[in-house]
């Protein structure tokens, strides 16, 4: 039975400001420059969520694409699509919202609830030119 | 001599809350959703600046591209990149930051500083799959 | 008020086969090539809506892209998504489903509905390479 | 002496019906829902392929991309492109042509005629925001 | 019957060294600074031919897109591609290769030769975010 | 602590000659073919730099991005942007300059002097149909 990796692009849009409050605000300052603006920024997010297992006999698929879609809407997207990182968003209460601290905690949302198959990356796209990976470890 | 358009794609990062202050609470969230939300949201945006003239028989160019991206970047990415533009936007004070708002604030501040050659197009992307465009009207 | 041109993009995948039923099996295999394969082939069709009109001073819109997303995938997206153009399209009944002749079916179902301002383009893309646009005449 | 991998991506065009005539009729609707309309729908595919081997010295390739864009070419786009999954192309004979199973028929066509260096990804795009992998286990 | 324009994309990649002979060098390098280099640069451009005219109501088309990609492929792409602007290109002979001359000489070739339909735009991308565009004035 | 790959997508232009010394003038066009144009050719490349590493509690970063771009600017880009690969660019001297040899050597370049983190791959776009990735093998 073939292994084979399928991968759901989704996209929501958010403000963050990188900021870390154990830090003063002239090293926030020095570390962060404009991405520390008190005010925030924002970003169209692209996040790719890849599964990967056996391909099911009966339906040909390794996972149903729309149930993918389905549960990464309610436990990732539709918590952050339209909100402010710092302040809406649980599952990043306390964090500085850097793109590779995002992954992360996304990650450990996803992980236990993707099924069938395994979660083993997810890809984000903070703008055109940068991205992260993480792969759990 | 041959009349050409050029234009020149640039990108800024920013947060925004679609909201207008003259309107209720009520009337804020029922007409604009979750665009509404207190603590704000962001985008990528691009910005395509078109400019419309003869071609200059010595340089072969309408205008050096690299001047007018440097005006572009003086007058209008550098005041709005990694900012809120509720908040941090000079030429927005007081605007409703729409998308269409956000277009004709940009002409009006560009309009008069891009030669040679016309202002005749701005086209903002605030998403990969919305834009807008105005052309001075 | 600032007349602005705001455009939404959406998407579809559907299948089509090139083929006039005027026209012999030859001259459609001899004008349509490949296109003309009986069993079909598909594309995922990218469609641009663009609206043009003053800026409500209120909300700061055109139109509110919400709306006009709902009523493009009301009145033109579920009937075509997923579907087979020359069988299972009712605003495509008896008409060779070449990109332009879809695109301008796509206008007279679109055109009397849009509103608030007023359809002004219609962009089809068949392909990456490959669009048509429309503008009602 | 290095190991690089270089990648083609090719286009093709296909139409396909997601349905296993082993299943029954009120399965195969459950399952598969809209991809499972009768009268089929399409994509605009795009297949990457990934080859992997020593820097040729005398060369600098890996293997010459116009030889690797002739065999794909010969032996998956040709067979492929303008078709209909479901009925025209001999390799899918039998099979329900989901993604994951189009790309791991296509990696048994192309694995043993690929070469120098060794096929080791294919990537099959069947929208923008979905795709598979398969690495021939 | 309707009006509509179709648009095809087409790519090459050239070199070329924006440089004008009737200059010294000291202005060609105060004007042209890096794009002046003695040993030129290159891009991967895109060329979108966009031609105008009614909807035949034989074929469904405006224009044969695979005739309209043989007379641009035969006229311009082969004349230009993996060739150097400055020394292979013969419509560009004693032309300084900016990107507006070279989309007013590309203009001249075809404008005489597209048909059926009236050859109406062409955008030429020089990178991802410079394009310019002619339309015959 | 998390490990995260990040990635910053940067890109220059330049033109190249496929061409092997070694070879005689028959054989060099027997394989290189056009890309052996004795006059060059050229392209916008897309350079892909991945990096890997602890999250960094204080700063959330595995690196800063915009530390990696100087670095990467500084290294190879400002050496490469509008030259001639065969010509103007120093740690290409004597190589021929096929995709695969550039990604090699670029490699050299960046490995011993990106840090924190470690430079894993880079992935390099020719084209937008081809590209090419370094592990350091």
């Amino acid at each position: 039975m073939a292994i084979v990796t399928v991968t759901r692009r989704m996209r929501f849009n958010a403000a963050h400001r990188v900021h870390n409050p154990a830090l003063s605000d002239e090293e926030n300052v020095r570390i962060f420059g404009k991405c520390n603006n008190p005010n925030g920024h924002g970003h169209n997010y692209a996040l790719e969520v890849a599964v990967r297992g056996p391909v099911d006999e009966r339906t040909g698929y390794v996972i149903d694409l729309g149930l993918l879609r389905d549960v990464v809407e309610r436990e990732v997207i539709e918590k952050t699509d339209h909100r402010n990182f710092n302040i809406d968003v649980d599952y990043m209460r306390g964090i500085n919202p850097t793109t590779e601290n995002i992954v992360v905690e996304m990650w450990r949302v996803l992980a236990p609830v993707v099924q069938p198959g395994q979660l083993i990356r997810l890809r984000l796209w903070e703008t055109e030119n940068n991205y992260v990976e993480y792969e759990g470890e």
